[in-house]
């Protein structure tokens, strides 16, 4: 890198918003491109923010009692196929195993792309009695599903995740295990991603393959299109049925287990960038940040510079901070651009006349905000600025939320608003399919959940015009 | 479980060490067996093992300057047979798919066996400058091998690992690498999983496909056959010129970049299992034991004695250690028996007498040694009888490792020896791939290693009778 070493620059997201973000993911180094359309190379940096949220949620899990497994990576063909539903929602998508080594297998396996029929066959073979429940099992893993058209992140060929599958005594233990969940996620969005969530129940239409109910968090991104950020689901005994899982009751009677399971994936990275990211690049709440604070001497030539950064480095250590510093001979814009681009909560500078004074200059990603603060209270300061930068992303990004959520008392007046301002549209909704698929063909409009907050916003459906007593977000999604 | 429930009992290992093995990873609950021949399931109890270990590394791998990545599921074809001997080596294993959803691929992709053509492909995107290197990368995964005969954490066709690839300017600096992280793993097995291990390089018949040279750390099994328990590869510069990684160096010029790779995988609780295990079950080393100390009150039903217990397992915790309390109706004898199985390092009994003492009773795993602990001091005593138990079992592995080393002066005398012993043949050798092959045909002995630490028993070949410099161990491997 030679001194001159020029900033990449990206595109604007106002000019293309999908080009915008494509840039961020290769700009800011999160990803690289594989060979195979769709199976994306997850660098250092990106990586180490898909780290710092598994160590969140890994913790919230074991606390809540639950325990990591590793299921194998292919399902036999017969296997998928055991429960209806199910097999007819994820065989379209699956990739196939069909030789090992030089030989043709019997059977075709399939690369797992979620694996709710493991999870079964494992509990049919250890499950026997009430006292061994419930079984609250998670593990992290990638799974592959065979998608059309792909993005980083948001749309993977491959992806990784977490799924966790549980198995209960009751319906009751099982429904709250799956609104537990779902709260977790929440949890992680709002208090350590900086990122509003609609909590909700999905439609029948857009449940998972399987479920006799799904909840979801919804978030709403920069171009106020929705994302389905983590999604939780209670399977009642459908599959222990299909799978022969029982157990002796404490009546000694044979019973069925109710079963969940939830999943948060990557996914949510595309979340980050669409929510806080701007045109330099990407925005890093800072609970999750790999890098909190980069120090940037400046004048680093001039006697004592670099000392006194390197000082300040050992300080931010010390004090638990996640803080790097750049004495590299590049100029002090091009890493200011870097940073920016990388997203960093926090950039302290330190030059010469800085140090005479004994400052330093912080400035805030999220605002650009310049705090000159003394460079022996730094240490002491950083967390409280950090948490600022954390409060300002959320409320930004609530803003945007809030603002953007319309109701409407027609189907072509739900239509006009979306066009024209995006984001979610609230209406009441009678319940049927077909009225779900008017929103679509008619409105492009798709529903997001059936919100656990039901504000009425009027008494009859806007598509049919009969009774209604839900109300129910639509949009439009990633 | 009825108070009567029986403990189930496992095969002797004089009698059949390998269904001894196989009984102590189903009856301790460390595995399920899957539908797929060689995919096993790590129950909760295995994975926590695993868990542990991951913790021991990928704290030494960030601390030594790595960095994890995630890379691809699968290969193209054609990028697998970019590098000659690779390919070779690995494409018999290979699992393939041939079927994304409906449609047939005009390129079959391979599950991953391993990485290093995804990370040379990689690279060879990303690197320019000799300031971005070296490049220390770690990611942690399950990897396809379709193997003909399987058993449970020894040989899967996955298995869960751990795999390093770096990229460094200098063969020396590539070589410092692959030793380094060769002692991590020696340092892992011997301080914290208490195995003793022999260092050494593999002989070019043995080295990894593709490989200039192979480390290797081996260790002894209870019925003296030995265990590769983690390798790492110096590959020179051979898959940077067959995938052409280049970068600018120091002066300016093009330069191929030296490069290495390095695993651990799950097949180490195999090792564990085989290096401390007994007739009882599984004997876990304190330091990576999911549990550390499990509390069984004796005669519960009386006043106050599950209180009493429950405040032993509230200190415990306190104190840091890994603790829990069985207070389920199920009989002392099969407690007893049931954490044997399960290997926990030490049992705390506390009963009605025992109460009234001030006292309690902790056995050890190891030796079935009783202390009688003053309830006061147990958090305070309980970290050193660990740690006696940790040392307790390396020096018996130790011992088993010392004792079964044979130096041998004859290929006959080699072959008599590990016949009547089993354990590792040390004998000088002239370095000939031929002399190593007359070995494995006439004596039924593999090379294991070319100590790292050479000491002379002879001055000859044995097999050829020409002069030899190299010390060698021979011997049968899992």
């Amino acid at each position: 890198m030679a001194k001159d070493k020029k900033v990449e620059s990206i595109t604007d997201m106002e000019a293309d918003f999908a080009q915008w973000f494509t840039d961020v993911c290769t700009k800011a180094q999160l990803v690289d491109y594989s060979g195979v359309k769709g199976l994306f190379i997850l660098r250092p940096y990106g990586y180490a923010i898909w780290e710092n949220i598994q160590g969140v949620l890994d913790k919230k899990f074991k606390e809540t009692g639950h325990e990591n497994v590793s299921m194998p990576l292919l399902i036999p063909e017969s296997l998928l196929q055991k429960e209806k539903d199910h097999v007819e929602g994820f065989a379209p998508e699956c990739a196939w195993v069909t030789m090992g080594g030089a030989e043709e297998l019997t059977e075709r396996l399939c690369v797992r792309p979620t694996s709710e029929t493991l999870f079964c066959e494992h509990w049919s073979h250890v499950l026997h009695s009430w006292r061994e429940l419930p079984m609250l099992y998670n593990q992290w893993c990638s799974v592959l599903r065979w998608e059309k058209t792909t993005r980083p992140f948001l749309r993977g060929r491959e992806f990784l995740w977490q799924e966790g599958h549980t198995l209960h005594a009751t319906a009751e233990e099982a429904i709250a295990e799956t609104k537990q969940m779902l709260e977790i996620y929440a949890d992680l969005c709002e208090n350590y991603l900086a990122m509003p969530v609609i909590r909700g129940r999905k439609t029948d239409k857009e449940k998972f393959a399987g479920a006799e109910d799904t909840y979801t968090i919804e978030c709403m991104m920069h171009d106020h299109k929705a994302l389905q950020s983590g999604t939780s689901h209670y399977f009642g005994d459908g599959f222990a049925r299909a799978f022969n899982i029982t157990f002796t009751d404490k009546n000694n009677q044979q019973a069925w287990p109710h079963q969940t399971s939830w999943g948060l994936s990557t996914r949510i990275i595309g979340g980050i960038i669409m929510t806080h990211g701007d045109n330099n690049g990407l925005v890093l709440p800072p609970r999750i940040a790999p890098v909190q604070v980069i120090v940037v001497p400046v004048a680093q030539h001039k006697p004592g510079v670099t000392e006194k950064a390197q000082e300040l480095l050992a300080a931010l250590k010390a004090a638990g901070i996640r803080a790097k510093i750049d004495v590299s001979d590049n100029s002090l814009g091009w890493k200011c651009a870097e940073y920016e681009m990388k997203g960093v909560p926090l950039r302290v500078e330190l030059g010469p006349r800085d140090i005479e004074q004994g400052v330093c200059v912080a400035v805030r990603r999220d605002n650009f905000e310049k705090v000159t603060v003394a460079i022996s209270e730094l240490a002491e300061r950083v967390p409280e600025l950090l948490d600022a930068v954390q409060a300002g992303l959320y409320e930004k990004a609530n803003a945007n939320l809030t603002s953007h959520i319309f109701p409407a008392q027609s189907l072509e007046e739900a239509k006009a608003l979306h066009d024209e301002h995006g984001g979610f549209i609230k209406t009441m909704w009678c319940g049927s399919e077909e009225c779900e698929q008017r929103m679509k063909d008619e409105a492009g409009l798709t529903s997001r959940c059936i919100p656990f907050v039901q504000e009425r916003v009027g008494d009859v459906c806007p598509i049919c015009g009969r009774k209604a007593d839900t109300t129910i977000f639509w949009g439009a999604a990633y």
